[in-house]
């Protein structure tokens, strides 16, 4: 991929996020693009992401799930305003509801890839599905309920 | 506290969870202990769980939801088989479903307090509801579904 991540645009200071903050060297650092009209994150679990041996910690499903789906209503807010991520007062998302669905085990050394829609976009409230494949394979399914963070955090 | 947490009786082969292991030396180690018919883990979020500055990353609270949750519904089944925590088979349990309401920012910098109640015991079903407070100060509540995992895993 040429193009800058979502998670590329985020101001200096709200880059230090664990899940996805280019800044925290401690972090995950998720990234996340557009591919038409859903969102694509692809990351590969560390050995020390385990659960049970073979699988994915729960928690790491959930945090990707989480930040890929901030980051994705960010986007949407800035498609709906017809803007350019680049372009200011910035656009950043906190998380009011996450709900992930784990259908199956998911197997510990591939890359998983998250896969976000837009549901809803309403006032400061924007609604993310997505859906977490390994394999091509659906392994859990999620739901974030983001709300724009006031502008005096965003900023 | 002198008692063993509930963490602490898990298999070696299952004490590897980025979570809850007490064998993962890059994981989080959370303890679970019974408080009455309730169950608290407390635990010290690092500087590098940060979500924007001074702010608990939600991936951190969704984990500590989650695992202390499967714990508190391993220790449950135990109580409800009126057995000890070291008998055999082992209990042990996957989250089948995981909901988190993140009610105000979490304060990045004190001890967290997870207190977990148990909802519903049904056959090989557990459901935890939970709360996650800073300062006395209840920051977001959590329910999880977790299921026994099948012997052959679990063993």
């Amino acid at each position: 991929m040429t193009a800058k991540a979502f998670q590329d645009y985020y101001p200096d200071q709200l880059s230090y996020c664990y899940g996805c903050g280019r800044l925290n060297e401690n972090g995950l650092q998720i990234k996340s693009y557009w591919e038409g009209e859903e969102a694509v994150c692809t990351f590969l679990p560390r050995p020390h992401h385990i659960a049970i041996p073979g699988y994915v910690y729960g928690g790491l499903i959930a945090s990707l799930i989480d930040c890929h789906s901030t980051g994705t209503a960010s986007a949407a807010m800035y498609r709906a305003q017809n803007r350019d991520m680049d372009s200011d007062p910035p656009l950043r998302f906190l998380t009011a509801a996450l709900h992930v669905d784990y259908l199956r085990p998911t197997p510990l050394g591939e890359p998983l890839e998250v896969r976000a829609s837009v549901k809803e976009v309403k006032g400061r409230k924007v609604v993310i599905a997505s859906t977490l494949s390994a394999r091509g394979e659906i392994c859990a399914r999620g739901e974030v309920v983001a709300v724009q963070m006031p502008d005096h955090l965003a900023g």
